[in-house]
């Protein structure tokens, strides 16, 4: 035998503290700098607004090792407020004084919605996104921000964000599933029947999954479902962020899940820089978000995948991800499942 | 930003409730019967022995899904009980009955130390090796069962472990170390002073690392400083596993940490099945233990790696694994550290 195992309960209060720990690692920030696609569209996003950025004073919400507000600095920002809460604060402050920026950049070690600026800003730069967009709900923090230290007129990069649902086909479940048949041929042991457990541990999950969907495992194209635009969208808006979706299924395969993904969008004269973790793009380290239907359905070209699904804050814990699905696949009507992104921990009770 | 964190302290009175749960799920029992090594090996090593088991009464510790079990029935045995204290025993039920084996295996589900059997046995089987070889600390419950249950001059499969030890240099430490150097080029941001923080976060860690190692990253031939005989060794003795180790490089190169894994050896009348972790063999879902120095040495030929190593349970949590290490390589004499492997929780104070 061998395993690591990871569930636990926690108490509301140490919710914060668990968030902000998890970023004083260097694996976390790691992850992200090399995740290419990330960190140059966010430079190149922020380098096509240096006219909002030359001169100006910025905000960096969450700023991590403080890239952003270096790359904030390359466009000619006169000021940048680096807001971090996590222990990684400490290495901000190194590197902004190797790139000897010490007089354009401010660390300030805190919460955002607790610290105090000297000053409004002119330009809100924040790396917000969860798995699946809102885990971890930073966004409020952006918003609180914005309604507290933003000057009006100011901008929001990047400033819209946009939710994407298809349905695939997950060829490892199918594979984990079929595995139990090979058992017998393998080792002359019939174990057919941990078919229905293993379904039970795999696909009847309330776990929103986080891996990998490469773009033969999309069957149809895929449907947005929710828009937020960070200038005007509000905390309370953010408390149930709800859409529809109505998909055609592009030929004959087996739904075994839905998949959901998100793109941001930095405004451009010319034209707008997309940050998308599409499966159909490159891959982030976001990778994309799968929920698992309880069982797989068979389709056909044009089998319609419908339905309507809402996003919100754990009521146990605001930083988890909660989702509820209403849907339908072709004939088999009227489904509901409701899922959930914890941190490896169950929330309390 | 995305993360998924895992830190949460745990009372003891929860510890053997979280390690049984955690078989309860259906992946932990695919991995290990996907792990042909390691199947197979049990497989052969319990048919080999058949002149052992065949007509006689057998005990599976921790029988999971019953596979050992029905096994110890392929090899002739007349009766096997199948103890199993985790939630799989009730999938093992149906196993065992659509193998047409009711009459021959009894699932009895409970602990070890506390289910009572309607008599002695001849044989006691189990799979109880755990990362490391002692992580999990389920060999004190085959030794519990050996001197509660087994017959005088029974037999005990597999009846001897083995623990080895050898440098390495782990080649991923060093890209990850080097990877703060390459983001001036990347993104015109200086991150180099990372190094010393990254290299605290992932080689001054006392987390004892799980993966991978390839032939080509030992540096020394291994050396075995540890040998478990089933069927004398004591709980006491496995209090505190010690053993030497004296090592020469194969040439030069940089030791950034030691690493550990073990075998165990099922007898045979013309020779013995040995199934084997090493990293110059196929690799097995235990993979090998690394210990991570807190700084890499460099090595030349003939450099002498030599010392001494202990394996004892956690005092917090006698399921969890403690290793202290006292080392010399080469000049760099007289260095000491001691490492842990939990399950993603910290122990409690």
């Amino acid at each position: 035998m061998s395993l690591n195992s990871k569930k636990r309960k926690l108490d509301r209060s140490a919710q914060d503290n668990v968030y902000f720990e998890s970023y004083s690692d260097v694996t976390v920030h790691e992850e992200m700098i090399a995740d290419k696609v990330r960190t140059n569209s966010y430079r190149l996003g922020i380098l096509k607004n240096y006219k909002a950025i030359k001169g100006k004073v910025v905000l960096d919400v969450g700023a991590g090792t403080c890239v952003l507000s270096i790359f904030c600095v390359h466009a000619g920002a006169k000021k940048v407020y680096a807001v971090e809460a996590s222990a990684i604060a400490e290495q901000a402050k190194e590197i902004v004084k190797l790139n000897k920026m010490e007089d354009k950049i401010t660390i300030i070690k805190g919460m955002l919605e607790t610290v105090e600026l000297p000053e409004n800003v002119d330009v809100i730069v924040s790396e917000w996104m969860g798995y699946a967009l809102l885990h971890e709900s930073m966004l409020n923090s952006v918003l609180f921000a914005r309604d507290k230290w933003l000057k009006p007129g100011g901008c929001i990069l990047p400033s819209v964000a946009e939710l994407y649902i298809a349905p695939i086909n997950d060829p490892v479940v199918e594979d984990r599933l079929n595995f139990w048949s090979t058992v017998k041929d393998q080792y002359g042991v019939d174990m057919t029947c941990m078919y229905d457990f293993a379904r039970k541990c795999i696909m009847m999950t309330s776990e929103i999954a986080v891996n990998s969907v490469t773009m033969e495992d999309v069957l149809s194209h895929p449907a947005k479902f929710a828009e937020l635009d960070l200038h005007t969208v509000t905390t309370e808006q953010l408390e149930s962020v709800k859409g529809s979706f109505n998909c055609e299924c592009f030929g004959s395969s087996s739904v075994n899940a839905l998949c959901i993904w998100f793109s941001v969008t930095f405004p451009g004269e010319d034209r707008p820089l997309v940050l998308c973790t599409s499966p159909f793009k490159q891959e982030t380290h976001w990778k994309q978000s799968i929920l698992y239907l309880d069982e797989a359905v068979e389709v056909t070209q044009d089998t319609k995948v419908a339905g309507e699904i809402t996003l919100s804050p754990s009521v146990k814990n605001p930083r988890h991800l909660c989702v509820h699905l209403d849907y339908s696949i072709g004939e088999y009507t009227n489904k509901s499942k409701t899922f959930s992104m914890g941190d490896g921990y169950p929330d309390p009770e």
